[in-house]
Order: structure tokens, then C-alpha cells, then sequence
């Protein structure tokens, strides 16, 4: 639970492996499968791959104390099951790199936000998958990494993952993006997602939305990066996402340096909805979604909807 | 010249009085006031206030030269000068403070970058000038303050005077902006300026463009408070003011915290320009220019020029 509070483990897709491991744990414990579910789903209230991992480690949990099969047997069952999730975010992480590594072009500068790499994932990530793919397949372009206050997540992990592998990055301050854009310097943004709705709306890290509104001024395509299993079929707009708004804290401090007055007035929310008609496409692993709409997303990710 | 250009002193007008007082210092020592202001004139390259300041300074050194005073008239002269310098910069605050206060309704939420305030000018500053006039009124509204990196004068400078001050001051990160306008909450962005070109464009703190484009796709007066020292009637368009780029080493940390590796590739612009169909008004110490054109910025700051 902590783990995941605390970002100890963050990005959306480790998020539901981690939750997956969790309900297993929970499971072999006194505390039982449904009280440890019902304390993971408190943990973190905007990613939906959590409530997803959750959901479908219940659904098998039920489905085995129907066979009424003994206790070891039902807990080997339920640890396949959370390898089984971590295995497909694997291969989700591979569709998504194969799917959207095409969008970048050779000397390309391409603008990302926050973490959607590896670090956030059990592989590659899904916006940096894209990047890796293009990578791999020897393609010459410059990532620029947002550091993304607060927690600095770019500066932190994307800058430090991607510069090992061996890709040009260039971090830049939050509010140095839109000046870049107008420089010429940015030819594609990516990000991932934390959860969309079934109309396109995306929930992504807090700074994400401003990023799409200077992309649109500047007609640069927007791109998100995501498995379908972050789609919430049960909302039809971004409005119905929950916004977490977390300490205080992390605003008046950078790192261990203190930079505005311990009782200063904050506002942190964590994550901000992009509104679907500022998407080029939604790069997922089963497919792109171009222009992506309820009509477009039903098409695609309905029919993997069960995935 | 290091008090200036490490930031010792920051702010375009505080740089002016404070060139000012050093082309004064100069002219005493052995150094001369021609040789001291090759040397302070080459310390910062946007803030056009330290320009001006300084040719005022050497104006009136060759007129008081052509008087064949002695040495203790001249620099008695000099020194006088600089005070004046001085003594129309805290006016200069005053004059816009009363001519921009009342933009500022009650219930108001106000977006602010970076510190355009009393630690930025000798007096009240000049966004912040807006805003102390406006509260100094007894009108109730909040004030938002984006932290701005890398260097943080939001959090560690506009935070901290304004909550002294009494006024109702929020510190978000730069990257919360847009997000907190989509939810409604900023009816006016109010910021300062580092050079303004006949034609209105206006040179500002990294980051002061994209709230640009951000507040007019919600359509969100964008107001620039500066006093009429701050046009550069020698350029007539935004793209010839050149941009300082900075220390790489100020986005790879802040204070003692390291977010990144030390060799971490960077891009460190201090400023942007924002165009001037962005810009609502230019709130001058001579007065309000609406829709700043060069046809509407000739009419009232021409007029001044000699000021």
C-alpha cells in the first residue's frame, strides 16, 4: 500500500503489476484478498490500471473459490495470474514501441513529459517505448525532457533512463517548453496516461494539459502513449476523473532545499485532463487511435475490451 | 558588474539604479565611467534598463566634461544623477501601481511569474505594483505565484513579500498553470517585462510566452506592467532581442539538491519573447496601453521618450 502511496513504485502500468503482486500478497496473509483490495484501491485514486489489476485479481480470486480447490492450489492460481499481468505489460510495452516508434522521424526534437519509461513500467514504458523503438531502428532525433515539478520525475528518471540507452536528451525546466515550441526546436510531443476516459479525455501527470494547448498553438501533433487497459469505459468525459491533489510539501521544496516559507499557501494538484480534441492520436498496444473520439476508441479498444 | 550579473541584484529596473550608482562608483576610481560602462553594460544582455541607465549616466558625464567642472563638482553631479535615477524608479512603481490597480476585481484570481516586485525595483515593483494597489484598496482576491525555475524568484521572492504584505498568495509550479485556468481559476495574468520592442513584443522571464498562449485560449486578459524606460525604440520586432542563455548547471540542480546527472545535457534560456497580439495591455508608469501596437505604443510612450 505504501509502496504505492508514496511513489515508491508510480507510473500507471507498475502500478497495476505492483497491485497485482499486492492482492496475492494480501491473499496469502490473514488479512484476505478482499480487505487487501480494498486497501490498495485507497492507495492512489487517479491511475485506473490499479483498479483494473484489482478488479481482475478479485474476478479470479471468486471464480477459484468457486472450484472450491484447496488453499495452495488457489494461491499458486492467484500468483499466475498477477505473473500473468506483469507478463502482458511486457508485451504491452513491445505493441506500443512497434505501433508508435514510426512517429518519429530522423531529426525530430520530441518533447515529453514526466516519466512514461521504464521506470514506470515492468519493460520499455509507453511513451518512451515509442522513443526506444525508434531508437533501435537507428533513427537520429533529440528527446527533450520536461523535468516536470514537482516530484522532477524527468530530470529524475527520463533524462537519466534515456541518456543510458544512449538517446540525445536535453532536460528543460517546465516553463521553458513553449518558448522551445516557438524556436522550432520541438516536432512531436509524447506522453503516457494515467487514465482515459471513453471519449479521449486523458488524465497524465499535472503540466501535461499546458503542453497540448502550446502544441495546438504551434501545430505540432500530440501524441499519447498508453495500453487499452487504462481506458475507464465507465466515464464518458475527463470530468468524471478524480484529481489527486497530494502534500504541500513537494511545492515549497526542491528536493532537500526549502524554497518558499514552511506555512506557504500550495495548491498541488497531481495530474490534469487533456481534453480529447487536443490529441493527434493515442498510440495503444493494440493499435493508434487517430483523432480519437468515442466513436474511434469503441472501435479499437472496445473490442479488446476484455483484454 | 558581478553584483549584477550573478543575480545578486535581478529585476530590469533595480539592474538600471543599480548600474547607475555603479557607472557613479566607477567614474570616482581609477577606472573611469567610460571603461566602468563598457564593463557593467556587458554584465546581463536582455534587460534594456541597464542600457538606458547607463547611457543616461554617460550622457551626463560628457555634458558635466564639456563644463570643465573639477573633479569633486563632477562626481557631486554624478552621484546627484544616479539618486535621480533612483528617486524616478520608486515613482515610476507608484505611477503604475495607480494606473493598472484597478484592472484587479474583488474575488479576483491573479497569475504572477517570476518577481516583478519590491525586490526586482527600489520601490513597490511593477506587476507587483498592481497588486499592491490593488489590496492597499481593501480589495480581497488571490494572488497565484508560479515558482519559476530554475532559479525560483516565484517561490523564494513573490511568495514570500507578498504573503508579508497581507495579500492572499498561492505558490503553484510552472507546470500547474494551465490546468489551474481550465478550472476557473484566473481571471488575469499580470507579469513584468525585460525589454519591450516598439512594436509591443516583449522580452520576460522564461516561461512568461507560454502563459501567453495559455491564458488567451481561455481568454484571459494578459496584462505587462513596466515603466516606458523599458521600450527599445531601436528595435521594431521581438526576434532582435537577444536572449540570455544561462548556466546549465541551474537546471541540473537548485540550492544543494542534484536532480539530475552533472553532465546531464541542457537547454537554459532565461527569457522568451511574447509577442504583442498576446499581450491585452501594457500598463506603463505614463499610463495604460491597450492592444500595444507600434502605432499605439509611439502615441504614449514616444511622447515620454526623453523621460
Amino acid at each position: 500500500f505504501h509502496t504505492i502511496k508514496d511513489l515508491a513504485v508510480r507510473g500507471a502500468p507498475a502500478i497495476g503489476v505492483t497491485a497485482a503482486y499486492g492482492a496475492f500478497i494480501a491473499a496469502r496473509s490473514d488479512e484476505g484478498i478482499i480487505r487487501g483490495c480494498e486497501l490498495l484501491v485507497k492507495s492512489r485514486p487517479t491511475a485506473v490500471n490499479l483498479f483494473w489489476a484489482l478488479e481482475k485479481m478479485q474476478k479470479i480470486a471468486e471464480e477459484l473459490h468457486g472450484q472450491n480447490s484447496d488453499r495452495q492450489i488457489f494461491l499458486g492460481n492467484l500468483l499466475q495470474a498477477a505473473k500473468d499481468i506483469h507478463q502482458q505489460d511486457i508485451q504491452m510495452c513491445q505493441s506500443i514501441g512497434r505501433n508508435g516508434g514510426d512517429f518519429i522521424k530522423e531529426g525530430f526534437g520530441v518533447l515529453t513529459h514526466c516519466n512514461a519509461g521504464s521506470l514506470a513500467t515492468s519493460y520499455f514504458g509507453t511513451a518512451l517505448a515509442v522513443i526506444y523503438h525508434a531508437h533501435l531502428q537507428g533513427r537520429k532525433f533529440t528527446v527533450f525532457a520536461d523535468e516536470t515539478r514537482p516530484i522532477l520525475q524527468g530530470a529524475r528518471l527520463t533524462q537519466w533512463e534515456l541518456s543510458q540507452a544512449g538517446v540525445d536528451v536535453v532536460l528543460i525546466c517546465d516553463d521553458m517548453a513553449g518558448y522551445a515550441m516557438q524556436q522550432g526546436k520541438i516536432n512531436m510531443v509524447i506522453v503516457g496516461a494515467d487514465r482515459i476516459a471513453s471519449n479521449g479525455d486523458t488524465a497524465n501527470k499535472i503540466g501535461t494539459y499546458s503542453l497540448a494547448v502550446l502544441a495546438e498553438k504551434h501545430k505540432i501533433p500530440f501524441y499519447v502513449a498508453a495500453p487499452v487497459s487504462t481506458f475507464d469505459f465507465n466515464i464518458t468525459s475527463g470530468k468524471q476523473i478524480p484529481i489527486e491533489e497530494r502534500n504541500p510539501g513537494e511545492v515549497r521544496k526542491f528536493g532537500t532545499s526549502q524554497t518558499s516559507k514552511a506555512d506557504a499557501k500550495v495548491w498541488n494538484p497531481a495530474f490534469d485532463v487533456t481534453p480529447a480534441e487536443l490529441i493527434t492520436a493515442i498510440i495503444t498496444d493494440k493499435g493508434v487511435i487517430e483523432n480519437p473520439s468515442l466513436a474511434n476508441i469503441g472501435k479499437l479498444a472496445g473490442a479488446n475490451r476484455q483484454c
